[in-house]
């Protein structure tokens, strides 16, 4: 049997069931026990019986969804490049389920077992503030991480070059003439945040400033209390009003907290971008709404949107090449208002 | 048989199944035909045994998932509200699946098949160019629509008060002084655009004022296309500076598109709110990130969240008493720097 192609005759004889059977059992389709679909399986691989279509069946039961993970909604940048994703697939022919996590474990953990219940072919996590665990769902679900980190060969991760994207802001800021440069970041654990402080570090380190030029200082309010970060953002700038003189350089982590930070300049009567320079992160479309426009890195959320598809649906269609990936998408420094 | 209570014995004889075939079928677990299916069920509604569990565990795979079907999330009260909704259902351990139709057709019809199909308990439905039509899906699934109107009895209705709103700026916008009021809109067949339309209109009339001075305008540009919106808002405002004098005065139907509005003045070296006062509806988390931060009309996040939850959660333990509610909810003027 080893000699010619197995057809689905010898799968039945082999199992002892019916062709119909055997045709149920990949179909997943009418009824049969447990037991037979074990055996019929086992025999499908054995004899690596038509792989292409009937195992590929077999291991997926289609559904045309994908699960998309995303930390925070309320971020204009996640939003903006879930939308995208969204728009990517539905033109593809799937579906895309969108499970907020707010950044907590639990409703992650929730998210992801709920997805795989409801039979997503394909699952996007979006950032996080661990690494991703792919032994949690099913592994033939196939997964790409969006800026979050694994130490399964069997994740894909697409992300922004943020340590190049971080050197540039810098750069820029000492070019202007505001050392030291205070980096404004909130979650230190988020690995993106990570990759943006060490570029901060290296670039401070290059151009030979000392550590009393380097200040990195992390946000605490949680970032649904927009009025209580308003009075930390205020807070942070006073203080480096009485330590230093003006102008004062800030690179802000994201996009968000650079407009928070525009906010509190306006409210300290702080001109931007004489009194104060400051670059974002992201390019979100917050950045185009601050007064004045953010310089900012822009991410390009098109290039990660289209990458992104275009690998998970051909790991969909049971393409493994692919996976184990490492995709790094270039940055650019977007020159508007307010350095 | 009528005057004692029915009990599951009784319901088997009748059947002519035995007990634990019964109990398969109201648990929806284990095999059992169609037909027996089908034989149980019609036996339990006739004899009317035990409602309160059996029949309502019928009714309900219980699924513990909450499908949200938004408009469009890059506008940033959707993403607020979807994100608010998200975590009072999580506390009552809830899961939700969000789907983002951008106002399309098909893909609200696509997500709504695809949430009926994946066992949600409950669907929130918010906004949309159309009425919503409940025959689309299974009347035993639990709606309530958001902003969005529907012939059925079987919808509840949350929403603002969008024309006692609509109203609230337009008296804030004569009393400042700046006559006539351009409405600044984008989509008018979407049902809360068409109350505020109508508000200003109400409003403009019971003042006294003139058709004239009346003067409605729709954005044509997606707004996934911010540069192009951008133009547009830029050439309405330099028709108006060639029409009439300064202050211009703007109700814009949206705080995006307020937002929009403050970046053209910019643009146009325009003062706000010296040259040109403008009000924005929603009270979205973009309104503080503006400057001057928008006078706006806040509509209360906080309070459609819980009377969403609230009543969607009644309606899936069974109370139906509930249903055909409309529920009406206040809004407020916040007075910040644009007007």
């Amino acid at each position: 049997m080893n000699t010619r192609k197995v057809s689905i005759k010898d799968i039945a004889k082999i199992c002892g069931v019916s062709v119909s059977t055997v045709s149920r059992v990949i179909n997943n389709n009418g009824r049969f026990s447990e037991e037979t679909r074990q055996r019929v399986v086992k025999a499908i691989k054995k004899y690596n019986y038509k792989t292409n279509t009937a195992a590929k069946t077999l291991r997926m039961q289609k559904s045309n969804a994908i699960g998309i993970l995303v930390p925070d909604l309320a971020n204009s940048f996640f939003s903006n490049l879930v939308e995208n994703l969204e728009k990517n697939f539905f033109i593809k022919g799937y579906s895309t389920m969108i499970c907020d996590t707010g950044r907590d474990k639990d409703r992650e953990l929730t998210y992801l077992k709920m997805l795989e219940a409801k039979v997503v072919d394909g699952l996007i996590v979006i950032s996080g503030s661990r690494k991703y665990n792919p032994d949690i769902i099913d592994p033939k679900i196939p997964v790409i991480c969006i800026d979050r980190s694994s130490d399964s060969p069997n994740v894909t991760y697409i992300g922004s070059n943020h340590e190049q994207g971080a050197r540039m802001a810098t750069a820029k800021l000492i070019e202007a003439g505001t050392t030291p440069i205070l980096l404004c970041s909130s979650n230190q654990k988020i690995s993106s945040t990570k990759d943006r402080i060490r570029g901060y570090q290296i670039e401070m380190k290059s151009q030979h400033l000392s550590d009393n030029d380097c200040k990195i200082v992390a946000i605490k309010s949680h970032k649904s209390n927009i009025d209580q970060r308003g009075i930390e953002i205020r807070s942070i700038l006073r203080n480096m009003l009485n330590e230093q003189n003006l102008p004062i350089g800030i690179f802000a982590i994201s996009d968000t907290i650079a407009a928070e930070v525009t906010v509190a300049a306006h409210e300290l009567e702080l001109n931007i971008p004489r009194d104060l320079k400051v670059i974002g992160f992201d390019d979100a479309p917050i950045a185009k709404y601050c007064y004045p426009q953010l310089t900012t890195i822009r991410q390009n959320t098109q290039e990660i949107v289209d990458k992104t598809s275009t690998l998970l649906l051909q790991m969909i269609q049971g393409d493994n090449s692919i996976r184990q990936n490492r995709e790094i998408i270039d940055v650019d420094l977007i020159e508007r208002g307010t350095v």
